[in-house]
Formats: C-alpha cells, structure tokens, sequence
C-alpha cells in the first residue's frame, strides 16, 4: 500500500492534464447498459427505456470567474449568455434539440444581487431564443469565484444522433461559420490591458465582432439539428478546444486521418484584422484559438450539398475544408501551392491552461 | 431604469436568502409543456415523450470545501460519497430510481490527485451500490475551494412519481430511521476544535456513528422505490434542511397543516448522547439539525402499516409521528401532556449559513 501511495502522490494535476485526469478518474466507475453513449463525446447518450425512440443528450460545462470569463470584460447578461451558450453548443453537435437545464451558482458572500439579475437575464434570453426550460437549480455560498454551472438535457431520434465516431476516409470534412473571432477578442481583451495602443487600428465593428465571439457565441443549434436531419453526415462535434485539437477528437474517434486545404479555412474578418497587430497569423488563430462554438463534421462525398443545403436552409453557412483521410492520426493541412505541413491536435486544455 | 437599477441594487443577497434568490431569479423565464413539475420540488420531473410511461427525474446539488465539507473532518471517500449521497437523496424522495451522474470538478490548483483518487473512490463505491453510471463530467480550475457538483438523472413510472404536494388533512406523517446523528456530528466535529474535553464521556460507537451521519450518510433509495410502489404515499421528501423545515414545505405544497407528536420523533442515540453536552436539547437537533437525508412522507390513514412494511421488506425502518391537519401552515408539537407548541419550519439556509 506505501509503494501504491507513493506512486499515486507523485503524480501531478499538471502533468496529467484535464484529459489524462479524467481518464484516471473514471477508471473502474460502473457502466450500464442503457448508457448508449458515455462520457467523452460533447454529450452522453442515454436511453430512458420503454420502447421511445428518443435518446436523452446530457452534457455539463462551468463557466468560472477569473478563468472563462473576468467581470470586467464580459457584462453580466454576457456571463450568463455564454453560461448556457456553451452547453448549447454541445447538444447541438449531437444533432439534438435543448430541452432543460439544471443551473448550479456558487456566489462569493459579495456578490451583487444586480450582477445575478443581469447574468439570468442573459441565461433567460437563451432560453427563450431555444425553448429551454430551466428545470432545476441549486445556490451554494462559496469563498471562491463566482461558478456557472449548467447541466443540459436534450433529445435526439436514435437513428440521427450524431457523434464523433463514425467518420471514414474519403468523407469530407466542413465547418460551419467562421473561426478564430473567439481568439482575437481575448488578444483584444488582454491587448487592451498590457497595450491600450494596439487597438488604434481595428475597425470598431470588428472589434465588437470579435468580443461577441468571446463573450457571447451564437451556438449552432439550428444547424446542428439540421445535419442531423439531413442524414449525411457521419460525425460531428463543436469546436470548443480549437479547430486542430477538435478535429484531432474527430479523429480519433473515428480512427482516421484528416487533410486540410488551408485555402478552405473559413477565417473570420476579426481574427484576420487583429492577429497581425499581435504578432500572430490568423491561421493559427482559427486553428489553434479555441471557444468558436461551430460545427465540425465528415460528411458521405455525394452529401456533401446536402449537407450545406441543411445548414443554409436554417441561415447558417458551412463550408468544405479538407477531407478525412485512412492515415489514422496524421492530420496535415496542404496550402495552395501543394506544400503540406503537419497540424499539432493541440489546443486548449483547462487544467494546463489554468498552471501556465 | 434608473428608478429600476436603484431598487434592484439596493437588495442584498443575505436577505433574500436562498429560496428567496431562486425565486427572483427564476422570475419570467420560459417553461415546457414537457416539465411536469418544475424546480422547486426534489427534482424535476420530465416527459422525454415517444408516449414512454417513464418520467426523467433530474436534481443538482453541489458539495463546497469550507461549507459543506472540511478536509480535516471529512476524509477524501467521505467527500465524495457525500457529494453523490445528497443528490441520491433527492432522486430517493421522488420515489424514482437513479439511473446516470453528470459530476463537475472545480479544482484549485494546488488540489492532490491522491486526494481526488480519494473522491471517486468514495464516489465509485455509492455508484456501484445503487447501479448509477457517471455519463459526464467536467473539470476546471478554479481559485476557490474544491466542489463537486453532481446532476443525477433517475427514472420514475408516471403515476408512482412522488412530490411534495398531494398530503390531504389526516393523512399519518411518517419519516424513516433517526433524526439528529449527523448535528450531532457536526457539533462534535467543531466542538473538537474549540474544545478537545467536549468529546470525553461519549461513547466510541456513538461518535463514530455521528460521524458517519455527518460525513457519509446513506441514502434511502430502496426505501423511497418501495414507498413509491406501495401506492399508498401521498406526499414525500427528503430531510435534508432540516425536518422543521422540510415538514414546513411538505405542509406549503400540500397546502395543509400539521401535528407532531413529540414523544415520537426518532431520535438518533448518538444525538441524544452529544446533544446535552453541548446544552442542546436532543429534540432541537433532532427538529432543526438537517442533513439526515431520511424520507419524510404522508400516507392514507388506512395505508399506514403498507407504508412501514415496504420500508421494511428493504431493510429500513419508518414510523408514525404525527399526522397532516386542515390548519394551514400551522405546525405543531403535542407533548405526551397535552401540551402543544409551535415548531417553527426554520432549517439551513445556506446563503444565510455562509453569511452568519
């Protein structure tokens, strides 16, 4: 027992990462059968029994002060905006339609009664946009950061809920929307504190573009629904953790490799305008930046207009950007003139994020 | 608006307390025809639809290091056995059977993998024992304490589900095992702080089991399916404020009264032992303690010896000890004298804890 103790308290929350502890975590944790899909998709999959033909999706994400969002920057009808934003986003990447939310506050013993109004007043707007019940909730003093953190419940026709795996090579491989606003917001938000000069420059709408994409996304759950309606499409998820990180998950999953046609990338006005100023290509921003909250997905080949026809009929844009490959776990991104290069799965990781 | 700001600003959050920060906030969002009954009661309960006679129940509650739990107190297993037990709890005073975890990790930086191997240890016996899988879960850093907030999923038939409203005037109140171990816990467990001599004189067993009412309570899952299948429960909940408290919102929901009798009440031994060195009355925290996490319950005059038998046939125990009334709102203690006093339905709050 000393040498097993030893051996577990050397290791390190760093080291191992959100991902790496989650798998130790979970380790030995009991299954069940009505489980259809477990943790480590965007949502569990879960079949309540009786013969309904509807899966409930279930997924949870926090949103904590000084680490997803800083007062300062967001409003608070941004802060409870993003709050569900970001679970939203989840139960769309399965294709399934938002039902009910549970929504769990832990409150610093100062916080303002006016700053709780304005957070569920963007939670409330959400909501309403969606249907979404808030269903439950529970209030927890804490000596800690102002926590947000939602449960979200969803339902998905068996036959189209859509997932990470399930992706082959020759599919191709869109995105929807654009990538890389999320990150320029934060380069201008931290810009703003170290160097108000850099701003000087940004068209003011750009700006403001990229902070909505920080601070308050559009989640895809039209377009999510949709796709999935569409029944062409072979996988899917959100880009949360970045473009190349996400689509390493895609990957993965699916046991397949992915080529990028780095012209497709659909970068957005904001990251090309403010990556410069800071030194940054705005490739790496929509590769790498993380917090897009758009859809990645394979599609079959000959679905490929259906797919973008689903998407658009919702007032949505997706877009070809590569194709999957059968060289499983190599993902490149090839420029115009043919030149390939390899693209790193990384991206945001919470925990390490958190230590750095 | 700015009449309006003003007004909305000059509110605190200690005194709104708990119910009465849920209830502001709560005010105006949308609802679903799907959500047949609302925040407010255990847990929610959900209509998947496809026509299933299954209800979804969901409920959240979150465990805050420093409110809820103290690491030098509690050991890591404990933690986590607690963080699922609370929620295990809720899920048990619907009656419904608990099916799937969502768990949310907020970690400080400096948090030990041993510890959190602890946790889920904790956390992993309790899933084991009643079957339920960890579906989700979600990790962040934080610069507050450690929490573990947890949504539980479960399954009720549609007209077994149990609620918090349905007791009529003359139903018999009964609540299962004792009342009162886990303040007794609580009181030892400070007293040890302040005051090392307060523990001399009680018994080892009775500390222990004090503890462990504190710390790792069981909850009545079994109890609750068997009560829910017996038909014969009119209205139930779990003691987790207090069972003043708790009986207070039975009597609000079912918009009755009620008469406790006195010499009934099941006290917990280990709360009779510590209750009078600390010159509390074994009674008060029995009443006002909270956290024993047993089934409070009205039943049919006539379904009374059904009731104690299906909590008998798993294994628990239930008693008569008292009985609903037509005085609305009115609570009250008869002694074997005669004699009645006012209990009031005051508990944990635990906004207004944190603040005191």
């Amino acid at each position: 027992m000393t040498e097993r103790l030893d051996d577990r308290t050397s290791v390190r929350l760093k080291d191992l990462g959100e991902f790496g502890l989650i798998a130790r975590l979970t380790r030995g944790l009991p299954g069940r059968a009505d489980v259809v899909l477990p943790a480590g998709d965007d949502a569990a999959l879960l079949d309540l029994g009786g013969g309904a033909d509807a899966l409930l999706a279930a997924t949870c994400d926090a949103q904590v002060e000084g680490r997803h969002f800083m007062r300062g920057v967001a409003t608070p009808e941004e802060i409870g905006w993003k709050a569900l934003a970001v679970n939203l986003s989840d139960i769309a990447a399965m294709g399934a339609e938002p039902l009910w939310a549970l929504v769990s506050l832990l409150l610093p013993a100062e916080e303002s009664v006016a700053e709780l109004d304005g957070v569920y007043a963007g939670m409330r707007a959400l909501a309403l946009r969606y249907g979404v019940a808030i269903v439950g909730g529970n209030i927890a003093g804490t000596s800690g950061p102002l926590t947000i953190d939602i449960t979200l419940l969803g339902r998905v026709a068996r036959a189209r809920a859509l997932r990470r795996a399930g992706g082959r090579p020759g599919d191709a491989l869109l995105v929807t929307g654009a990538l890389g606003a999320a990150a320029a917001g934060v380069l201008l938000a931290t810009g703003a504190t170290s160097n108000g000069a850099a701003r000087v420059g940004i068209a003011a709408d750009l700006a403001e573009r990229a902070h909505d994409a920080m601070a308050a996304p559009e989640p895809r759950v039209a377009e999510g629904r949709a796709l999935a309606a569409s029944g062409v499409v072979t996988a899917m998820l959100d880009v949360s953790d970045g473009f190349a990180a996400d689509l390493g998950h895609l990957c993965t999953a699916s046991g397949v490799g992915a080529l990028v046609e780095e012209a497709e990338l659909p970068i957005a006005p904001a990251a090309a305008a403010v990556a410069p100023i800071y030194g940054r290509a705005p490739r790496d921003l929509a590769l790498y930046g993380g917090e897009d909250y758009e859809l990645l997905l394979s599609v079959r080949p000959e679905g490929v207009h259906a797919a973008v026809e689903a998407v658009r009929s919702v007032g949505g844009t997706a877009r070809v950007v590569g194709r999957l490959t059968a060289d499983v776990g190599r993902i490149e991104s090839e420029a115009p003139s043919g030149e390939r290069r390899r693209i790193e799965p990384r991206g945001w990781d919470h925990l390490r994020y958190a230590g750095t």
